[in-house]
């Protein structure tokens, strides 16, 4: 498998986990995000996405794109060990905790939406970096309450195994630190990134640990 | 099954959509993203669900929330007739396409950051309409590239039954209109739309036929 992949891109990030967890061997092609204006939005990587986003999975001949298609894809693929579980009310849950990540905050404060507020819409650095904080802010304050949700104190965001759920939120929470958001809201959460962090499968994905990091 | 719902609400559309293909009956409890502030932003409503966001399903006692991840359950719940097709890598192309709308289009240009932008980022009415034209223009000419990779020329976005991507397509399209975006662009998106729309799942699921319609 090849990972077209940007060391920093969140998504991506997700995507390196889970090919961790499944303890799958994969090739990064790595797509720079802001040298050259931007190497994504070049012809030739537009050819193997036409979305210009990363990350994009090459598997057997077919290109996949959008980080939860992709891990559903692995799910489907490589069923063990599994990243939702298995009664159906269930895994909705977890997928609405990623997909709150992965929807409501994420793209909003991703980098092609802020060079967009400032080139287009005029928005100073400080002001983006408000943008982004508010709508961090409130995503994660969501998910807590959904995490509080869950009978039982687990020791990730649904029961005792990684889900789709904390591959999700310990990318996001890198973006929050770099945006200096307040994280003093949130011990639940940070107690579940605690728990995830020295797992091998999420340490050998931190964008520091990557071939293109800078 | 009762729906927390908002006829216009894009995102409670799909559900609609998809609820009908499935053949399933539902109760609709509206809930009005306008009046008195917005009702999803009050305690009643944040206890169902915390996002604050519709749709939310509720199914034998749980609630769920996210269109994508109630999309999901259905399909497991009741996998006849299908929203997803059988392949793994057929299914992560749809669903990479219902992703690209549900998290790169829609919720950049959904109400709740429509309203931020006026508020707190003091844009006018015309730069908020810029803005919302310019990510959907931006997701939809993705979108057509990725359908015009699919081999043969299918009535759907893939293939000859509705999928989850034309699912999460005919809202959007809905929205492109009231942004009054251009879609002579679009000529396959606009063909796949005309084969969803005269469907009765597509045609009784649409904003105006919504009791809480105005």
């Amino acid at each position: 498998m090849k990972l077209y992949t940007f060391f920093r891109s969140s998504a991506s990030y997700r995507v390196r986990i889970a090919l961790n967890l499944k303890g799958l061997e994969f090739e990064q092609i790595p797509i720079h995000l802001r040298r050259g204006g931007g190497e994504q939005l070049g012809a030739a990587y537009k050819a193997i996405n036409p979305q210009a986003l990363v990350p994009a999975l090459e598997d057997a001949g077919r290109i996949l794109t959008q980080s939860l298609a992709i891990m559903e894809y692995l799910e489907e693929c490589h069923p063990q060990p599994p990243i939702l579980p298995r009664e159906p009310a269930d895994r909705a849950l977890v997928r609405s905790m990623a997909l709150l990540i992965a929807c409501e905050v994420h793209p909003i404060q991703n980098l092609r939406v802020l060079n967009h507020l400032k080139s287009t819409h005029k928005q100073s650095d400080e002001d983006i970096n408000i943008w982004a904080q508010h709508w961090i802010d409130l995503g994660l304050s969501a998910l807590q309450e959904m995490v509080l949700s869950v009978p039982h104190r687990n020791r990730f965001c649904f029961g005792d195994e990684p889900t789709l759920a904390d591959i999700c939120l310990v990318p996001q929470l890198a973006n929050a630190r770099r945006f200096k958001c307040a994280l003093t809201a949130f011990p639940t959460l940070m107690r579940i990134e605690a728990n995830c962090l020295p797992l091998p499968a999420f340490a050998n994905a931190a964008p520091e640990k990557q071939p293109d990091a800078e």
